[in-house]
């Protein structure tokens, strides 16, 4: 039963953030590591998520792609100018790292032992980093050992994974509801 | 703490379903309705998405490509050979039609009087419809004011609205969760 008038807002409406305003914002206390991606297009669109979450940073790890770039640019419609993000050539070198600060590293795999999404709960008062792998190759064998845990998305059909903007917008919605409890 | 070794799972040990199994499995009861979408990859994407998610039915509505097309393909990766759709010229008489089947109707978008994506809980014993719209004008108007609500997903960045194929990803996730329990 419909109740009340749905009128579409405008853009102006929104009261969206200001890039001055994000870059001041308390953020959400996840990482994302980008683990060797190839597309480009999959790097903006991981951005512009991150964007809507306030996401801490991102880690742009091994083949991934780096802003400024065009096809990054045309999926991140400028949130490289928002998010926090890093290049390095070693992503078990930035787990190491973060794992050092405390942070709770989890690889977004399908893997032996792995916590479905529904069923996972980040560690209270921890930062929690998730690694993406490759379109075609996953999270490397040895990231995810080192990784603390796996977290793996339900899927039920034919093809064996979802893309990986898709995952990302999936984990970093559940993540997000569950951290800012 | 890690506490059982991570060993990534081959595809074969995914068990995923065959093309035939997939037709024959009783279905997740949701609706997925594309209004007017304007790029066939994002098509593709939710094809992909809807397969992984045991989605019933997909509406490819307006200006919206249908199967076969390249650029579909290139994102769906065979998906619409399982999920079933179908074209309708009309996003409003596909509305209507679904309505008259007690269809519970939800516009994705962001709108007066919207309900926030974790306080949506879809009506029990009712299949729910939602409705993607054009990724620069978003869902039309009068079919925003045709649905029975609209769900929206909150967003605290400085961008206006995320990727269609992310806003199906995160949707699908979390009704798929709410409607199977």
């Amino acid at each position: 039963m419909q109740t009340a008038a749905l009128r579409k807002l405008k853009n102006k409406e929104l009261n969206r953030k200001t890039i001055e305003e994000f870059k001041t914002a308390p953020k959400t206390p996840i990482i994302v590591i980008l683990d060797n991606i190839r597309s480009s297009n999959n790097v903006g669109s991981v951005f512009r998520t991150s964007d809507a979450f306030l996401i801490e940073k991102i880690y742009l790890c091994g083949i991934t792609a780096i802003p400024p770039n065009k096809d990054i640019q045309r999926t991140a419609l400028g949130a490289t100018d928002t998010v926090e993000w890093e290049y390095a050539e070693n992503t078990l070198a930035v787990i190491e790292k973060l794992k050092a600060n405390g942070v709770q590293i989890a690889s977004i795999e399908q893997a032996e032992n792995s916590i479905m999404l529904q069923d996972f709960t980040p560690k209270q008062d921890a930062k929690i980093a998730i690694i993406m792998g490759n379109e075609v190759k996953g999270v490397q064998q040895d990231v995810v050992s080192a990784s603390d845990s796996c977290i793996e998305i339900p899927q039920f059909g034919t093809k064996h994974s979802l893309n990986i903007s898709v995952t990302c917008g999936i984990v970093l919605w559940d993540l997000f509801n569950k951290v800012i409890k």
